[in-house]
């Protein structure tokens, strides 16, 4: 299938969900899943379905609303993962038909030392599983996408012959990883070579690459895949993913367009959501981006400042190979203050992508005004750190109802909670901590009593200025075990929780994010009820 | 020059110090380059000597201690960089003369992109001035490095004619940077195939390349340009830099190790110091390395903790290409209690390379104690925040003497601080703010009075545990207009101050932040004596 157009399949929700911390609720899946339609993405792995319960009715929700444009604009193809097993390809099936445009994943391993250690099958066990499990997904499903795991350490023969016995079952995209991130790009460009001219009947399908940057080549292996005739590529926003994380979006997005003249062969992105997307998955996951990170790191245009402010130098090309805009960079602009009203707030929502109804912009607007009150002008950034804050929580199961603390270096740190419980009532607890956060958090546990670890816990201001909105984000593990089914390894992984909060008071914003993070785990671990995801009955955001 | 040597030229201390934000005190620079040395890099691009007078004697310390090793083990090269003008080249030699092995290193842009917009010069001027300039270098230092600045954007023909002239004026190096990183890896292995074999001497020359990471691509066009005969590497610790960066030290040292059948190529770096020269750069600079980040991201071998809990995989290669340990990854481990003595201390210090003398050992315990007072278990992690904390501040205009901090959902933030000025006298201020942070803020600046804009603001735990000790990092820019010349544009730029502050009380550490930030300020804009770096004579800390 060769053409200058170049899939771009991002799997941001799956395996880039897989990363430590990064699991985000369902509401915030689906506002990705949102994100990523508008960026024009032509592939969306929206999870493993086989994971959880959970996973399921979020790839499911995720397929029935952003499957199912009713704007107009072309549905995106809804992919789900499955091992090569009956029961994981029932509920991908399960969890991705709702979609105009459905696809199911399969993968099996085919290098020897997975085929040994991992599945325990010989050569032709793996043959007739991959033949009898694309045939039964065909069965189900028009479009079947096959990956032979650990491609780049498989024997080249058995390969093609895996790949060929996929296509005659069905599958008509073949995606070929560099599983543990270890090949160069002329090794990785000779594999897509390889298989594209020795495998019977690859001509009417797409050769997809998936790469894993563990040596930093993830963007220039998958280059060298696209250059060898791959016209599909499996990527995350922010590059996010397992150990040093997948091939970056953004990377391969802005190489191919900003080379073109070299490589001769563009994508269906709009470039100008990159910046959108990239943050809100940042926010989501609490993954954060460097700031020499290429395209979206804060720095990546940040010389253009002086260079501007200076005029000595008349010719932008001197330092620049593109545009800010052309990727959504823009300044944060002050838009609002305390005189704005209900409408200017509205408006502006609307203009950032948020669609409230009356109920939820009283309540937005009564956020802004608090927030107006104590800061003077209050930008895009702020609003949507707001809007997140607000509508993106999970269930509460405990909310904050009032902090008080004092800290500082002559004192011992102290923190008074009060926390609205399940039940409705309210409860109250003090505590000393090593500092203020700690106080509160300790205050915390001694009410909701969910023992957990804190693994993770960082700060940053959201905006410039002393007045900055702080955003905090956690992540938590429960220790009484909570449970998740890693797709490639098999296995049972321990879980762990993210919470996100925003405050102009970073103590507040830690508290609110530690009950996030809490809250989640009371829902998982089936404290309160049925283990749903969090009710998305109330959102009314739209984009 | 052919051989499997490479060269692993650093330049974290000059290119990476140019992003914005990361600029380190004399005292950091120092304690970076140490553990350069011990890293076991071939060069070290110490500075910009002609950037200010903080510079060039930043670079004249570390070419006198850190190039001249007390030890017997061999001198790494202490390089200056120079713009092709006698002036900078007369400060690059009065800071590296002192080192056993000094080079300088002279640039001048080779595009006609450049040439005419920025440097105004014809071919022939460009031609005549690396002639004059390379010549008068040589005539000072025995080592001569040159680079036609975006040398990928230039023609061809008339790079090779540049460089022989550069060559017969003295020149053994000649480093190729791809200035704006836009080249992509076979367009990059070409520049430097073509220059080694059209250019006439350079078969007696090292080639370098010196590669950008706009589209994600510095890694592989560095490998690019060594597989077409490069034998230097121009890189930085986590690729830090302008923009998206430089080449990162460690992907190029661990690619090359990992895939050694591969590229048969070996450099003298010692891998097991990566780790913790990736946190010193991290924690000075105050630039966060994303957990995605390969090799020294904090996720990089994340996966680890499932499979060896699970024990499920027998064959750790299943999903490993190199061992956590190879990089110097290691487990925090609880070190140390409160029933711990001085000498545990005095020992466990010296482990982690610091070796203090009793003064400063009695100010570490008593900081040690206090900590220990607060916190069950002390770990590697937290006494090495705690050394640098202590020993890595600026001279103090400012001093801390006590902190009072109200805040929470219910009432109005106030932060009391008392500041010992420069006079030795306290002061006190209270103030209200936003949040318990803008409240500390606006109070030190009631005291300091010195007009600053907030850039940024960051906190993270620095262990794993609700009771961490939080670090924070600031970068403010001083609104009366600091500046700094920046080598490539020619320009000044606005100078911009990072500050760090550790404590388990992050209002604390913030204020302690911000107070280093606000010194550093003070110290450059000249209100307080001599423009000097902070002085180091009481620095006792050996590595």
């Amino acid at each position: 299938m060769k053409s200058n157009y170049v899939r771009i399949f991002d799997t941001t929700l799956r395996d880039g969900e897989q990363s430590p911390g990064a699991s985000m609720s369902s509401a915030e899946k689906l506002e990705v899943a949102r994100s990523l339609a508008r960026l024009g993405v032509d592939v969306m792995e929206a999870g493993f379905p086989a994971a959880s319960p959970d996973d399921l009715e979020a790839v499911r929700r995720i397929a029935t609303e952003v499957g199912n444009p009713s704007d107009g604009t072309p549905p995106p193809v809804i992919c789900g993962l499955a091992r090569a097993v009956k029961g994981d390809i029932d509920k991908a099936w399960e969890a991705v038909r709702p979609a105009a445009n459905p696809r199911i994943h399969i993968f099996l391993a085919t290098s020897d030392i997975h085929m040994q250690h991992k599945l325990r099958m010989s050569r032709d066990q793996v043959l007739r599983t991959v033949e009898e499990m694309v045939a039964y997904a065909y069965s189900l499903c028009q479009e079947v996408e096959f990956s032979p795991e650990d491609a780049g350490r498989s024997d080249p023969e058995f390969l093609y012959q895996v790949l060929e016995t996929a296509i005659r079952a069905g599958a008509t995209t073949l995606n070929i990883p560099d599983t543990v991130g270890y090949t160069t790009p002329e090794e990785f460009g000779s594999l897509i070579r390889g298989i594209i001219e020795n495998t019977r009947g690859i001509e009417g399908c797409f050769v997809s690459t998936h790469c894993h940057n563990d040596l930093g080549l993830a963007t220039a292996n998958t280059l060298a895949g696209i250059q060898a005739g791959a016209r599909q590529a499996e990527v995350t926003v922010n590059g996010i993913g397992e150990r040093a994380g997948n091939t970056s979006l953004e990377e391969i997005v802005m190489a191919l367009y900003t080379r073109y003249p070299f490589y001769n062969l563009t994508t269906g992105i709009d470039t100008t959501q990159i910046c959108r997307v990239s943050k809100l998955v940042s926010n989501y996951t609490g993954i954060v981006v460097q700031p020499n990170k290429a395209i979206v790191g804060s720095n990546a245009f940040a010389h253009e400042a002086g260079i501007h402010q200076d005029g000595m130098l008349k010719n932008q090309q001197t330092y620049e190979i593109m545009r800010p805009e052309t990727v959504g960079v823009t300044q944060s602009r002050l838009v609002l203050g305390k005189h704005s009203g209900r409408h200017a707030l509205k408006v502006r929502l609307y203009e950032l992508g948020y669609d409230l109804n009356d109920d939820d912009l009283n309540k937005a607007f009564q956020r802004f005004k608090n927030l107006a009150d104590k800061k003077k002008t209050i930008t895009d950034a702020d609003l949507e750190a707001l809007v997140a804050d607000e509508f993106y929580q999970p269930r509460e199961i405990y909310a904050l109802d009032g902090l008080q603390v004092s800290c500082g270096t002559m004192g011992m740190p102290t923190a008074t909670v009060r926390l609205r419980g399940p039940d409705g009532k309210l409860q109250i607890q003090a505590a000393v901590g090593t500092g203020p956060v700690d106080a509160t958090y300790k205050a915390i546990d001694a009410i909701v009593k969910a023992p957990s670890t804190l693994l993770e816990f960082a700060i940053h201001a959201v905006t410039e200025g002393i007045d900055a909105l702080g955003e905090v984000t956690v992540r938590i593990q429960g220790t009484n075990g909570s449970h998740k089914l890693d797709a490639q390894k098999g296995i049972e992984q321990p879980r762990t929780f993210g919470g996100h909060g925003a405050d102009t008071d970073i103590v507040v914003a830690s508290a609110k994010a530690y009950l996030a993070a809490l809250n989640k785990l009371l829902v998982v671990t089936n404290h309160f009820g049925p283990a749903e995801v969090p009710s998305v009955q109330a959102l009314t955001v739209k984009v």
